[in-house]
């Protein structure tokens, strides 16, 4: 293994290569001009082996992971991705492919997602690796999402597909093997190991005045929804049966229906949960069209203190739990 | 221990109360205006426990190190600080009274040097504690210290007293025990625990113009000069009578001149050293005044190619380690 600052020269500086400010992560700080009349997003997130992904995934996962984790929060808030840091604590008998997987990962990410390193530590802990990493975006001056905003009589969209992350952990983890084909199975746990921020999805809404909140879910459906609804002050009805469900999913739900509060609260989706005013709805199913992504109707906002309501198909209500997974 | 959304009501949102742009640490990420005319300063520094510091160091103290190393790194740029984000992955057992003593830290700390906390993430890890920080500043646009930019001629000055940090944590380790009395013991523990990032100094110099080059003493007085002098493609010769050094050391010092090497080299001071035009030599001692901190001159700086020379009173060379600690 070589030293740290070869490392980093050899890793991570070549990911700063076009960002001047940056001086080739070889200062103490990076020093980054601001656009005017834009405001600064600044979100963090933090992966731990063993807990937010299992020891064996691949490295360049876990680095799109813990990117994508944070390029979620900002396309939650809106806001454009800008840069950003990373803390890497690697566990002792890291070895530097790993390392260098991890790097190329990144690196890949920057391309898609038009975002460049500026700074950040790399060191060495006693115990499993721990990754933290902030993202820094911008929104025009005085505008952002946020979770509070919603008014009664809104409607409840999300993005993409509901539970694909939750399934595809379990087959991470060695689950299901027997109930679903093998492409089907690879399709579920790249959604688990790879997710997709709605970065374009949340500039959109924003530039166009599509939603009045928007989270990102990463605890799961009904309890992020519960969030906004709190912070909105209001509760949400939604139905069950429009629930955007990928093949797969739909498979393991018509063999047992029990599975659907999997997909109602599991956790890792990153998509989109966001309330439109009637008025919008023509326009974001527009926008829908122009990104190619599905946006659908899942239900809708009324009075209440934060409640979140399943009902099936035959109007009865589904119990869910109404928290997602916490860390204490 | 209660779920993860109270500790953070509890703990951390006060932390936040003062940044209308932080929403209470419950949205996606914080939102704030950046003020006109001015670049902003990124920097990031992990600890882990049982690496950067000792499991037992109390945890105010913890939190003031893992706030004050990146205050240390923005003063080396010349920064106002402006807000910070938090990455906390606790370990499994880490008990409430440790987090509350932890954000109490981070609370005081807040007061003496005007930031708040704008975001972050609480986590556990399967391993020992990782704390990442993520600190923002500022500085005028166009303008900050790097390390590059030193001229041949150019003084070598140190703020403070140096080595204090590295014997500092010989005797939290239990060494050196019969040698110093019991009060110079906890001050250099103090100095260990609580480094003074020197973020006032730091403005000074960048304000008025008063140094080409800069950084703060984190890795070892050699090892981070030499980083100085390879960034401007110079050589720098240290005097080390010149040496400005505490009561303390100057003892242990005196029973062992062997140990000179430790002050020269021991990590963790984070005072800044800095180059000083001839012609800026009168203007900084008017601002050392001003600001009541030994500012030093222990060298110069000449041709070279990154070389540290250090020589003791004779006029002969010490040897010293060029390098740091490195994690890798």
């Amino acid at each position: 293994m070589r030293g740290e600052f070869e490392l980093i020269a050899r890793h991570f500086a070549p990911l700063a290569a076009d960002v001047s400010g940056a001086f080739g992560l070889q200062d103490d700080a990076a020093v980054i001009q601001p656009e005017s009349g834009r405001d600064l997003v600044y979100t963090s997130d933090t992966i731990s082996a063993g807990v937010h992904y299992l020891p064996d995934d691949p490295a360049g996962d876990v680095a799109r992971k813990l990117l994508r984790v944070n390029l979620s929060d900002l396309a939650a808030m809106g806001a454009r991705p800008e840069g950003y840091l990373l803390n890497a604590a690697f566990q002792a008998d890291v070895e530097e492919t790993w390392i260098a997987e991890f790097a190329a990962g990144l690196a890949a990410d920057q391309e898609s997602y038009g975002i460049h390193i500026w700074g950040g530590d790399t060191t060495r802990t006693q115990g499993a690796t721990v990754l933290s990493l902030s993202a820094i975006g911008s929104v025009p001056h005085g505008q952002c999402l946020r979770r509070s905003g919603a008014r009664a009589g809104n409607y409840i969209f999300v993005s993409g597909t509901i539970g694909d992350a939750a399934f595809g952990l379990k087959i991470a983890l060695g689950e299901l093997a027997d109930e679903l084909d093998g492409g089907t199975q690879a399709i579920l746990v790249d959604r688990y190991r790879r997710p997709r921020p709605r970065v374009t999805l949340g500039e959109g809404l924003l530039a166009r005045n599509l939603a009045t909140a928007a989270l990102d879910i990463s605890d799961g459906l009904v309890a992020d929804l519960a969030h906004l609804c709190a912070a909105s002050g209001l509760a949400a009805e939604i139905d069950a049966a429009a629930l955007p469900l990928s093949t797969g999913v739909q498979q393991l739900i018509e063999r047992d229906s029990a599975r659907l509060s999997t997909a109602l609260t599991g956790g890792d989706d990153y998509e989109l949960v966001f309330a439109v005013p009637s008025e919008r709805r023509d326009a974001l199913v527009e926008l829908a069209r122009e990104l190619d992504l599905p946006l659908t109707c899942i239900g809708h906002l009324e009075e209440g203190a934060g409640e979140v309501t399943v009902r099936g198909p035959d109007g009865t209500v589904v119990k869910t739990a109404q928290t997602g997974w916490q860390h204490f």
